[in-house]
């Protein structure tokens, strides 16, 4: 749906996955407009080292302390869900309509999936997510014009459903009429969009969209 | 399946993805029996960098030579599937009962979860996949015992359907009794097993098994 005159309300989250390099998230920050900060735990770490204020600090503390951050929710170290999710669910009571998402796809791929998921609970509630590192943009797939950035080169359709139906990709180096498109095949991974715009349809099924270098 | 009194014939791919350390590809092939060593591509760089035979290289040599393999199958630049799903698929073709990928996780995310979702496409013809990084170990579960390898400290449950029903976890720090774990929460996330076994029970939906360290 289109938000035409709703603001957008940035919420930027920093996740605390391992990372050799986090320049990508100052980079991410400077490009919003006064965005919430919320940092899980040791992701706050990063926020120091690169310079952005914290607004918010939520986590069991188990990878950090919190003396930089102008809010504090601690959280108890056994709990039944992750830091991250905490964040995310802060920033949509706080009203985000959008939440970019960095440091949470290094290290551990049980947190990277649980992260790649939570967009979908994200969306339920209406709210726009996005997951960004180094060399890659995730977003949930909706029909339509896509404007792929231009610091990506591949961009690629994964499937989240064991099938997507009636798949058109419009625009792009590799395109698709009406396809049919499998979770274990990989026909939508690294197309290529040559004029920056491409157009894709899905009748039927959910995917991620994900930009890469 | 019980696969009593089967010989496991393990196939060994390295994939091309970038990755900082290598080492665990010379363990994880160490831990192996004679296996048959397929390189995706780039792949084969890691492996001569690590004094690991190739048996077959498969790509279309985007990302480097084909000097160090007995066998080389050339694939065109342009194509339906990734190196990755070749190697696989050969693998297959020759006989092998068991996977092992390495290589597949590092740098961009649409490859990664491709990757994952290969693990369904090997099932689907009887063989049974894993992949390795340096920190993860990931698998399709399966209900019934399960030994958690001494060197990883967490295992995770995470959906691939939208819900699994009737997940049943003993043996851990966190237990469930038939509950309802949703694939855009984090519940069934970051679990430990104190006596190095657990056994888990699903009634109803597709999972991946990671262990992380």
């Amino acid at each position: 749906m289109e938000r035409v005159g709703k603001q957008m309300n940035w919420g930027f989250v920093i996740a605390a996955s391992p990372e050799e390099e986090i320049g990508y998230i100052r980079s991410a920050y400077d490009a919003l407009s006064s965005p919430l900060v919320l940092c899980a735990d040791g992701g706050l770490q990063k926020a120091e080292k690169l310079g952005i204020p914290c607004d918010i600090l939520i986590g069991d503390m188990d990878s950090g302390g919190g003396d930089g951050a102008k809010d504090v929710m601690r959280l108890p170290m056994e709990k039944d869900f992750t830091d991250t999710q905490s964040c995310l669910e802060e920033a949509v009571r706080r009203g985000c309509s959008h939440v970019l998402i960095t440091g949470a796809t290094g290290g551990r791929l049980d947190h990277l999936l649980c992260n790649l998921h939570l967009l979908e609970a994200l969306e339920k509630k209406g709210v726009h997510g996005l997951i960004a590192d180094r060399d890659n943009l995730v977003q949930l797939l909706e029909s339509g014009p896509v404007q792929v950035p231009a610091c990506y080169r591949y961009f690629s359709i994964l499937p989240i459903d064991e099938q997507l139906r009636g798949v058109t990709i419009e625009g792009a180096k590799y395109l698709l009429q009406d396809a049919m498109v499998q979770r274990d095949d990989s026909l939508t991974v690294s197309n290529e969009a040559p004029s920056g715009e491409v157009t894709i349809q899905v009748k039927e099924g959910r995917a991620f969209l994900i930009f890469s270098r």
